[in-house]
């Protein structure tokens, strides 16, 4: 690698509900990264990187399209994408960058759009939209139960019936499911069943078969550019491992649960409503976190071993020389922090996800994004405006000169996240409409406001309380900061862009014209 | 018409730039409109109706989808709208209504969308969409001038030509032409030159042309359902009315301005900046009012007239009694009030505007409202929440009970518009970037504040002041009112529907799926 490289290809990596401190780079005491480590070391670590909705399909689809879920509409997991919506795969096609994805991007077409549109959804056209703008090299969504697999093939499914594990749903029989002590099948749908080792080998396990179909795609690319979104579904549940990374870790390498008695006193009824979730009550139990945290880990540093086995597939075929590698997560997991399962909700161990970039041609001073990459990268990089800079002392005259459009962003002090908690029991137990169930998250170096609407706020000091234990939402005292808070987002809502079909060069040429010669005259006397 | 009557059909008449108060039954102490004040007299007349935008595009697109103009996006004239968006025609055209316009509608579609989808503009569905799914029976967007005319086909300069007026723009050189008194052709952009009379003869003028066309389209439907949608572009500019109407009105029926000189004094910055528009620079002027509105009442009473012509039509047809007729504007005309020409400020003038419906089955105790209409005809509905109610009683809880997406929205308590002004000179004045040029307006029975991105906001009392001649925008005494409505301001972006791709149901639906035996089981010990 020298200071002439030039980036041509993009390495896209996100995990898919990894939280933020789960990496060694990111402090984690026990876990063993170190490959992402080294990624880390090389590149720019973002240490507040945020996403815009702590779940899954929202916070892929604002990746995808560089927007806010307020302006790109799949506010939840299965709400279809516009087929309006130019996605990061528009973008680099256009640039001539070969765009796909292996693994998942829950992106769900707007059949009702296509249909509209006279788009039958079987044709080539109607394929493309389907996936989001990414070629599926080998695309899944992860895990499916019996009923969906009827629906729809699976192309991870289908690889492991070929390799010889037999059964209609073998992802969930063999892949996510165990061997109990007393010889019985077990599925890791339940928690308790963590602990076992997935049925799968190793080799054949989800996080191997999307880095060889990766290996597959770049090999297949040779020295013709291509960005590769390598969307690996782990640590998500099922949280099952396979050897030897099933016991790499035990009960002593869990942490303890960020959770104090006081947080359920007098609480929000938001919070209330999520803690009553089946999830948020067994991981509010030491069993289940000490069944499920050890393979959670676990899989973790099995992502890590096979982003080493790429990294070294990577430098054999040269590529590491001309090839920008970001690696992310959708969103994290709370893991029984503060009583709670799953994400959601905006404490830090489910908004807050790792970023970290490596650019080959950062020692030119500045990091390069592929002008085609503009609104999606932006979308990672806004996300990120808390970024603190690890290595690369470029970044911030970069993120200002080449951010969304041309434009020259600052960077920003505020992120901001929103929820559609309709899908959830919350909504029923509060006894919400479909369209009430709504919160918004705005978070500053300091201080993060939750919005909830029809219920009072949270906010917390994040100096003073790190660990989110003190809920400052109510405290007549902090009304002063709340107002302060409640006007940045404001202000974020009335600044919103929403003029989505029309460039700002054409803005400001339709203003020259208002004054053109032989064009309309208003008010001339 | 009996108490039996069923609406089988919508009439739905949109006049351009038309301010409320420039009709009789709104209390015009000058203006001869007996034709209108006869269907608010049968009908329901809405004292308060507010458009989601003042300004043409961003209003009709409201109109046309049901949606605010934060969600449609078409913020201005030429913004584009969304293909993928479905409108007021989709909705009547699936339930049997042949649903086309005569007139304006200002809809421009989004040519990038469609090249992303591969659809030809020049097809048949290339063109449906190009009419925001109106059938273009008559459709032009005004008076246009050379340069425009080049590139498109108008309906009425057509048929002008083919009766006798010859010119290439015979639109302009008749409709909106006068000749001085030296015997000079002079064109109506020039204010100067409002008080001529036009060169067309009244039979061949934009109203009597519109309304001949939408008779020719009733008689053509017979008995056939229909929907109308007759979109006047007058009294917009440019200002000029064939005879009688052009000296119908003098002087001496020009109202007052609503302007006092204190309003000068420490202004606003947006306001002034509009303030130093050139239209706003003219209107200011009391020879310019004098010109200019005598023939601007000439024109709404022509469009009264034909309205008239119209009623006995359909009254001859028979169609009175199955017709729903809708009455509107697109926004208001400020006139000279505040020193401001145009529309855009969120004055009184500009975004209040005239509501009349005329129910044929009202007597049944209720008001008809087609399923299928329920997004646009809630847009409109919705944007009266303030309406009070002449007439029919019934129609409170008729719009309870049948307002959007078979919800039951209550009646609301405060009214929202918004404004893009990043096309205007104001924001170069300002020194704004195409995206910071945003206001927003929420209204109350009592109370108007407008909230202009990076400066003070404006507030009005509209019981102590109903000129809106005091901004009590930045008076300390007034802060807690200005938090009381910011935080209706809020609550309503928090609100804002932006899930447009799924339907309530199905969310229901998804939530239900949940627990569902042998879905996902989340969080299960």
């Amino acid at each position: 690698m020298t200071a002439n490289s030039t980036v041509r290809n993009i390495l896209f990596i996100m995990c898919d509900q990894l939280r933020r401190d789960y990496l060694g780079c990111y402090g984690h005491p026990r876990i063993r990264t170190p490959h992402i480590d080294a990624l880390a070391g090389r590149g720019t670590r973002f240490t507040r990187c945020y996403v815009q909705a702590p779940v899954c399909g929202p916070s892929r689809m604002s990746t995808y399209t560089g927007r806010y879920v307020a302006s790109h509409g799949a506010t939840w997991n299965f709400v279809p994408l516009s087929v309006e919506t130019p996605t990061l795969g528009d973008y680099l096609q256009k640039a001539g960058l070969r765009t796909a994805v292996v693994g998942k991007t829950h992106v769900v077409p707007n059949l009702g759009g296509m249909a509209r549109l006279n788009i039958d959804p079987a044709s080539a056209q109607g394929a493309r939209l389907a996936q989001g703008g990414f070629e599926p090299y080998a695309r899944h969504d992860g895990v499916i139960t019996d009923a969906w697999l009827k629906r729809k093939p699976n192309a991870y499914n289908d690889y492991l019936r070929k390799s010889g594990y037999d059964a209609v749903n073998a992802w969930h029989e063999f892949a996510a499911s165990g061997v109990d002590e007393t010889g019985r099948v077990q599925s890791a749908w339940k928690l308790r069943n963590s602990r076992l080792k997935a049925r799968v080998e190793e080799r054949h396990s989800e996080t191997a078969w999307s880095t060889d179909r990766a290996m597959d795609f770049i090999r297949e690319q040779g020295d013709n550019p291509w960005c590769l979104h390598l969307s690996y579904i782990k640590p998500h549940w099922p949280y099952i491992a396979p050897a030897p990374y099933h016991d790499m870790y035990s009960e002593k390498d869990v942490a303890a649960p960020m959770r104090v008695d006081a947080e359920k006193v007098d609480a929000h009824p938001v919070y209330q409503a999520f803690r009553d979730h089946a999830e948020s009550r067994a991981f509010s139990r030491n069993e289940v976190r000490n069944s499920v945290i050890p393979s959670y880990m676990g899989l973790i540093s099995q992502v890590d071993d096979h982003i080493g086995r790429l990294t070294r597939f990577l430098e054999d075929a040269g590529r590491l020389k001309d090839t920008l590698i970001v690696f992310t997560s959708d969103h994290g997991d709370l893991l029984g922090d503060h009583w709670l399962g799953e994400k959601e909700m905006f404490y830090e161990p489910s908004v807050g996800v790792p970023l970290i970039m490596v650019d080959p041609s950062a020692s030119k001073g500045g990091t390069w994004i592929h002008p085609s990459w503009k609104r999606s990268i932006y979308s990672l990089l806004s996300s990120t405006r808390l970024g603190s800079l690890k290595t690369i002392s470029g970044w911030k005259a970069s993120l200002s000169c080449r951010g969304c459009c041309g434009d020259a962003p600052p960077l920003r002090e505020a992120a901001f996240s929103e929820l559609d908690y309709a899908f959830y029991p919350a909504r029923s137990a509060l006894g919400l409409g479909p369209n009430e169930a709504r919160a918004e998250m705005v978070c500053t170096e300091r201080w993060k406001l939750i919005l909830y609407a029809g219920f009072p706020p949270q906010l917390f000091d994040l100096r003073s309380d790190p660990a989110e234990l003190r809920d400052l939402g109510r405290d007549p005292a902090f009304a002063p900061v709340r107002a302060e808070l409640l006007e940045r987002l404001t202000g974020w809502h009335a600044a919103r862009r929403n003029r989505c079909h029309m460039a700002d060069r054409e803005v400001d040429a339709w203003l020259a014209h208002r004054t053109e010669p032989g064009g309309v005259e208003i008010g001339e006397w």
